[in-house]
This record gives C-alpha cells, sequence and structure tokens, in this order.
C-alpha cells in the first residue's frame, strides 16, 4: 500500500526512528498502524527521512498489510489514530514491488523564506523569518551553479560523507510569492543528509549580498564541507513536497 | 500608540484577561510591555476581544506610554519580549484620542473552511474540516439575508444579549480558494459575541444543505439564540483580520 502523509513537524524529532521516548512521525504512524491492524507486524518504508522541524506536503510510504480494511476507508481509519499534526492524504493500492524510498525518480522539496521587518506569529512556525529585503535576481543567478549533477560533499551535513555524494539537482527556482514571502523549490533524485537546508543557506547569504552567486560555485568545487563557510538555514522553513514516481 | 497584532489563538484562552494562570493574549502582551517600560502602568485597548483558539492577522491596541524607545524599533523591541506566537506587525503614533475600540469603523473577520475528505495536519490548526463538498452558490444566497442592519440577538453566544443586539453587517463574501478552501470574509461595525461563529454555522448548514438559504433569514427573525438550532463553528478556523479606522 502507498500513503501519502502530511505532517508539522515543529514537535517531532523528524521522521525516523530514534532513541526510546523520542516523538518521530514513523513513531506514531507504526502506532496507528497497530492499532487498526494489531495482528501483523508491519515493516513501513518512507520516500524520504526527514530531520527534526522539518514539515511534510507529501511524504511518502509504502508497506504490505494483509488488513481487511477497503482502500477507500483506509486514509480516514488511520487518520482516527494519529495525532492532529500528522494526517493521510491519500491511501492506494500500489503493485507488491511498489517501495516508496526505492520506487522514487524524484524528491521535491520547499523552503519558505518570510522578508518582513517583523516576525510573523502565524507563518514563524513555516518559514524562516529574514528581516532585510533580498535580491532575488542574484539568488536566481546562484541557482545555475547548482543544477546538474555535481558532487554535494559541501553542501551536506557535517561528518556525513561517508556515501557517495554525487546527486543530481533537476530543478532550482526562487518563486516570490506574495507579502514578502519567497519560496525555494528543489527537485532532485535524491537528497544528502541537510543538503537542501545547506543549498538554501548558501542562496541566503547571496540573497543578502553577503555572498556573490559564483560563490555557490566555489562552495561546490570545495568539496568538503568544512570549505563552506555558510551555516544551514533553520528546519521550520523545510517542506518534503511531492515524490515522483 | 497603535499596535497591529499577529496571533496563533491555539494556545491562548482568548484575547482578554481572565482568571489567575490563564494564558491570554493581552496577559503576555503587558508582560512584554513591562519589561519594556517598567517605571509605568500601561493599559492596554484592544478591537477585538477574541474568544479562545481564535487567530488575529491584524488586532490593533491602543494605549499611552511615556517609553523613550523610537517608534521604528518599538515592534522589534517587544517582539524579543513577546512569545512565538504573539508578533507586532507595526507600531504607530496616534493622536492622544485614538481608541483601539471605540475608534474603530468596522471590523473584518475570516474564517476558513477546508473540505477535502482527509484532514490537514498543517492547515488543521486554522481552519475546520468538512468532510463533504459544499454548496457554495447556496451559501452566496443565503449570505444576502444578513447584510445590513438586523437585530442579530439569535447569532450571538447563549445568554449573552444584556446589551443591544442589532449590528451592521457590511459585507458578507465566500470565496473559494485553492485546493477546496472556502473563505468566509465579514465586515461589521461591531459584532455580537461568537457572532461570526454563529453565522458561519448557519452558512456552514446551507452549504451542506440541510438547511435552505432562507433559513438564515428565519433564524434572523425568531430572535432568540434558542430558536437557532444551528450550532457556532468551532473557534479554530476563525481570524480577526482587520480593523478600520
Amino acid at each position: 500500500m502507498k500513503l501519502t502523509l502530511e505532517y508539522d513537524g515543529s514537535d517531532f524529532n523528524g521522521y525516523q526512528l530514534q532513541g526510546q521516548g523520542e516523538r518521530t512521525v514513523q513513531l506514531v504512524v507504526a502506532n496507528a498502524l497497530n492499532q487498526l491492524s494489531p495482528r501483523e507486524q508491519i515493516k513501513v518504508y518512507a520516500a524520504g527521512r526527514t530531520d527534526t522541524g522539518v514539515h511534510a506536503l507529501g511524504q511518502v510510504l509504502s508497506f504490505q498489510t494483509s488488513s481487511s480494511i477497503p482502500i477507500g476507508r483506509f486514509a480516514i481509519a488511520l487518520n482516527g489514530n494519529l495525532p492532529a499534526d500528522v494526517s493521510v492524504v491519500q491511501a492506494e493500492e500500489v503493485p507488491e514491488d511498489f517501495h516508496a524510498r526505492f520506487s522514487a525518480k524524484s524528491r521535491t522539496y520547499g523552503y519558505l523564506l518570510w522578508t518582513r521587518t517583523t516576525r510573523s506569529a502565524i507563518w514563524g512556525r513555516y518559514s524562516l523569518h529574514v528581516r532585510s529585503p533580498l535580491n532575488i535576481a542574484a539568488m536566481q543567478s546562484a541557482t545555475r551553479y547548482l543544477v546538474g549533477v555535481h558532487d554535494f560533499a559541501a553542501y551536506a551535513k557535517t561528518g556525513d560523507v561517508k556515501q557517495p555524494t554525487v546527486r543530481e539537482v533537476k530543478k532550482l527556482s526562487i518563486r516570490c510569492l506574495t507579502e514578502g514571502r519567497i519560496l525555494v523549490v528543489i527537485t532532485a533524485t535524491g537528497f544528502l543528509r541537510s543538503m537542501v537546508r545547506n543549498i538554501v543557506g548558501m542562496l541566503l547569504e547571496v540573497g543578502k549580498e553577503t555572498a556573490v552567486p559564483e560563490k555557490a560555485l566555489d562552495v561546490l568545487q570545495a568539496g568538503t564541507r568544512s570549505e563552506n563557510p555558510y551555516p544551514p538555514v533553520a528546519p521550520h522553513g523545510l517542506f518534503l513536497w511531492h515524490v515522483k514516481y
């Protein structure tokens, strides 16, 4: 079965099961599935293992179940067992070899920046407050160095470079919404840990004009996180938006 | 001074100071002002006394202060003392006779309904989830009975009818946003307690086709809350949006 999941990451220690007593999305979903179908042990796979504080509008999960609940009722039944900050948007039957993580062709994340003199009491939960206006043209100019197949080691989480670090960024756009909201949208076949937050961190420096657009390339070519002087942005502006299969 | 205030009402017992230990917007604002200007006792007036769980994008406060903080820095300074779920959007100097409540010409509230099969983990905090699609044309047809000067006693909070109950609704519109979101926008010179939630409750019954549009008029003419069989909608979809002076 394939589930499309929304969550507000504010009160979660990320998606993946951590130590005892930590509240993770995986844990509350596993508990909800167990209530629905207590006689089986359901193993759940996720398209993206979002970090602490990161939200999702289109996380995808896959698992096998022998539950007799009709597919048309499954989402609503499971939502009845889930807390208010997680919800199943859709449940679909899929071929048995469908795997939320390995069958994914690409993932799209959104990062919301809000440029306003004062912070927002409502959107502060879902966006990064940036006090000064940003140079959008410069940010857009920096994006072109990052699109394509590159070694993104310099944009990965510090110390997290065991695996191959080459990834393909398919699309990277900066969209200006109303009232000073700026949405960074990035699509890649796969992401390194903290890659989106490090890329947006770089773009934000360019937007603030504390770095020239070419710096995005210099950092990329430096090849290690320690050579990248720009911090990642906070997790609460980040959304796992869509997974394509 | 005039402050424009945003807040996420989810974790507040409404705007107005209640019993001891209750977290209200008025209390956290009073504390923040006291930190900023400890030598004076500041009395704060608000345009609308929002109920428990109701949000604000444009609440207005007024008060006198002898604080020497420049007006251009006041909002940011005060935000430094406010919790994440309250923020001052703007601080302005106004004539001494300006009063947030009594100088107001009209108030506009928004109520967000979200029609979707499954509830939303993110928008659930700020909208009422309605599982079935709504008959928007019927809702729009019902609004015309409510616009104008009427006795809104039947749309007031039960038992809260000591004061005169005649109010003028200047505008009432139903706007269809993207993805099944429906925004009810209502402007009036003033509102009775729970009036917006009772009006939206009526419109929702019309949208669900459990009441015909003319019922909005029947209820109005019945003249008492006990004659109104339709419950008010929940507070978490309601926003105090804008106050006009």
